[in-house]
């Protein structure tokens, strides 16, 4: 310490907190909906805040937004319509643009402030993706979008790449049984729903075990996976809901041929090995999860507080 | 925070500090070797510092100890004669004990006071294996006990469960090319050496790099896994380096047979997926590593500062 | 930092934290009335806390002890019977009796187990202090102590060296104006009462305020005063309330000669000088005092929050 | 904690940090001479950083500025001409425009970029004073402007309101045996010299020290005072050396006068009894800084180590 004369405080709870040096601030902004810092760290350069919780960073978002979007993607022959949920940084949307078979993304972000800020401050991250012809950006409420603008059995994948239920928040009604139902129906027969889904620990597991919980009500097939990321300091959860076609079917040798004839430009973090990785839990994980009963529903949503409340 | 009063506060690095909460200094003592706390932690439980650092904790040292221990062993048909260098918490000594087939181990770790506190206030840890007729424990330097007191091949697996090499530490010979040598010499025809090898992430991997480099310039077959530890914060390496038998060619099944027959009492963390998934490295580290080429030799030893000298 | 591994933290506020090094912790004890912590600081020597209050340290505890006795017992002109409330550490104990005028001493401390920690460990302080014969140690509620074991007009000197009135507190019963007034009947016809009243600077003055507001429904001559105190990293406040004698008429010539003549041994901290500086508040401190309107009493008493509900 | 993400941590040692919420970063800028932060914290408001320093806030700056320029204004008869070094927040110029005998300041800051940056955001501090027609404003080196563009005994008070002498900073000829004879020099007859000097307190005194038996070796008469400042959470020490008159000859009612005679507008903090108090030093600060010997040369000049540094 001591090179540094400003640090973003990540707290973990009440007795954890993690300290990041700052060497500058590059963006402080409420929005209508969050508030978004933009700092830069010796560690892990520019560095993305919401309500105070990490985002991604400059040095690893790649590790994040690879694992978030290839999965579902190469898991159907041919996936052609493609739906993100939030993604505000844009680097979701590019990792989906990188697949050939992709005609058309919608990218709903009820936050057109923070996308402002995105296509000002992270081209590292979007790298021009906003432009792209196939991707339509829309400032509406995601549930909103689902509900009302798509009709039945009409996108391949949907990805939920939004912050956290938080009390007072704006992805609340997004982790719902009846928002995945609605989800559920709007997917083709193969298809596949994609859901970052919180911290997944052994000390830290129980949003992720809920979320888990709710899809299992509702796809046949319904899969953890997880990976590090350096910038958390911890393992992430994600879920991936499927109608038919099972991630853990999928090969090291597939998976390598798959994205070499369907992905265009090099993946940084993504192949067969890490695929196998992120799905085979540890055994302490595994009885974990099973060991979580919790649904989430719109009369019962669970909430994590927010770090100013605590 | 503000439930507690005292912190630990473990640096990552000049701008990069990790606060944990602190409910009960249990121990405290400089012993000839190292500076020896054992804490307790609303998060972890008892945590066990030495010279600033986690060794482990009582929440999560089945993670680290698993990994260090049942790798190697469940690698040889049927493995009799182990040495532990290090492992002063009896951990790494109760894990390799449930091998039925191990009839001998020789646990070598210079610091007597430090193993007194273990078998006073780690129970949770040894849970008694100090005590196992089978174990031998011996103060005294590793490396001349690798030296002189073992003949060649006369041993199955060694295990090195030591603390890194520090500026003025006691382990400084303990990961160098000739000591590695010697450790090759002492394994029988089918031996393994399984080394605990640094933290291993995008960010900080150079350590595990030149571990590994060195490990390669002796043994024919050395793999790299890892796993995230919690109380660390990060995903921790460890080596795997053989003579003949290659970890990445046992299957899913195939290790959950050799678990149920061979191992007593139930794992929590190790089974055939976690073996999977831990030696299953994603493509960022996979290609970091292969660009490290550092190797340590007793000329050249490549030394950790200690945290109170930076 | 960095050369230590266990820090306390010294919350301020929501927003504002005191960090210091902690070289060794040397007690920890949860008697039955408060949480007694000892540690060693690297710049303040060993260092008393309570509740996760600094209440003093080796290196400066002279200065917040020499403030809290002389001042009160050089305004009269022959102490001889005094009263301490609380004192825990025996330093207030030890000013008072080198005043060679006083022949009797009470000491009522609620926490008798406190009063042992101090005796084992805090020799600095109390120097054999709980050994005169002219001292009785009282483990008894001061505020019983004061109302039913002193007969009026019987005391020369009664200081109040407690802890500050905390939700669920020990010390809540003995700032309000019922007890007040107990104290200004117990109090000989020149008496004079002494009160450690909470910090007092621009940004924190609402506790000190009351409590001197409390004061002046009942003494005629009401007097704050404070001083620095580094291991508290502010100024702290003290109030002296008193029957017939203003601490505003004496001197600095004066003060030095009385403590030439009536005390015994050197003092570090108070002589004419301090006692003058002491007593002459700021402008900005005498106008937010002057605003200050609270009155504590058993019916309507104020109580600051504990750290751990904040 | 918990209410914001960011905090400048304040180091005081190796093992001190003061630690303060930032609610807002507004300027973070990296002049010629020095790293200029200005940030708005939840106690204090705006508060100005360089290099890591605390150099002023909002809320109590007025006790700096005012503490830094009535004590030496006061103590002459009608001072015309003032020169002030350094003082880029405008604030020490603001409380010299008040003194109704002043004809003429200049305010020599060698960091053009710095004042440019107060001009437009800290209004608070110097309230339009750069603009007053007495004020001259130079941005050059304070030293050369001392030696070359005053003649001798022209200057009635020059304020050295400088940052500390810092190894590789832009104030370590500022502080020296030679560059106060050649201020000495500069003085009119009845001349006071007033340096900002460093932290005093019983824990740290040496730099104070340094600079007052510095300034001892050439003037007759040479004053330490001290006031609390709370954003800094310690007390901070200035040296009056003056060639006639003594400022602890000035008697509290004395002292309202001549305020009230000759002072345009109210002040927050100084008057008599404040006077009184800050040149009332307590007895360990005495002693403490009777025992330093050192003095400040050209060719031996005592340096602090930068922040980065340590």
């Amino acid at each position: 310490m001591g090179k540094n004369y400003l640090y973003y405080h990540d707290f973990f709870g009440d007795s954890e907190q993690h300290i990041h040096g700052v060497e500058k601030v590059l963006v402080e902004k409420r929005t209508p909906y969050q508030f978004v810092q933009l700092v830069r760290s010796p560690t892990f350069g520019k560095m993305l805040i919401i309500d105070g919780d990490i985002q991604s960073t400059e040095c690893d978002e790649y590790i994040y937004h690879e694992a978030m979007v290839h999965p579902p993607l190469i898991l159907l022959d041919s996936p052609r319509k493609v739906v993100i949920l939030g993604g505000g940084e844009g680097a979701t949307l590019r990792e989906v643009l990188r697949h050939r078979s992709v005609l058309k993304v919608f990218m709903v972000d009820i936050d057109a402030e923070e996308i402002e800020i995105s296509k000002k401050y992270l081209s590292e991250w979007h790298q021009g993706s906003f432009d792209n012809p196939k991707a339509t950006i829309l400032n509406m409420e995601a549930r909103k979008f689902i509900e009302t603008q798509l009709s039945s059995q009409s996108v391949d994948v949907i990805i939920s790449d939004l912050t956290e239920p938080f009390e007072g928040g704006s992805s609340n009604r997004l982790f719902t049984k009846e928002f995945f139902e609605t989800v559920y129906d709007r997917l083709t027969e193969y298809g596949v729903f994609a859901v970052q889904a919180s911290l997944l620990r052994i000390t830290d597991f129980s949003m992720h075990g809920a979320i888990r919980n709710t899809l299992l009500t509702i796809f046949p097939i319904v899969r953890s996976y997880l990976t590090y990321i350096p910038s958390f300091d911890t393992t992430w959860g994600f879920v991936i809901a499927s109608k038919k076609k099972d991630p853990i079917n999928l090969g090291r040798q597939e998976i390598d041929e798959l994205i070499a004839s369907r992905v265009s430009g090099a993946l940084r973090f993504y192949e067969g090995d890490t695929h196998i990785a992120m799905f085979s839990l540890p055994k302490d994980i595994k009885e974990a999860l099973k060991k979580t009963t919790e649904i989430i529903t719109d009369a019962h949503p669970i909430l994590l507080k927010r770090k100013e409340d605590r």
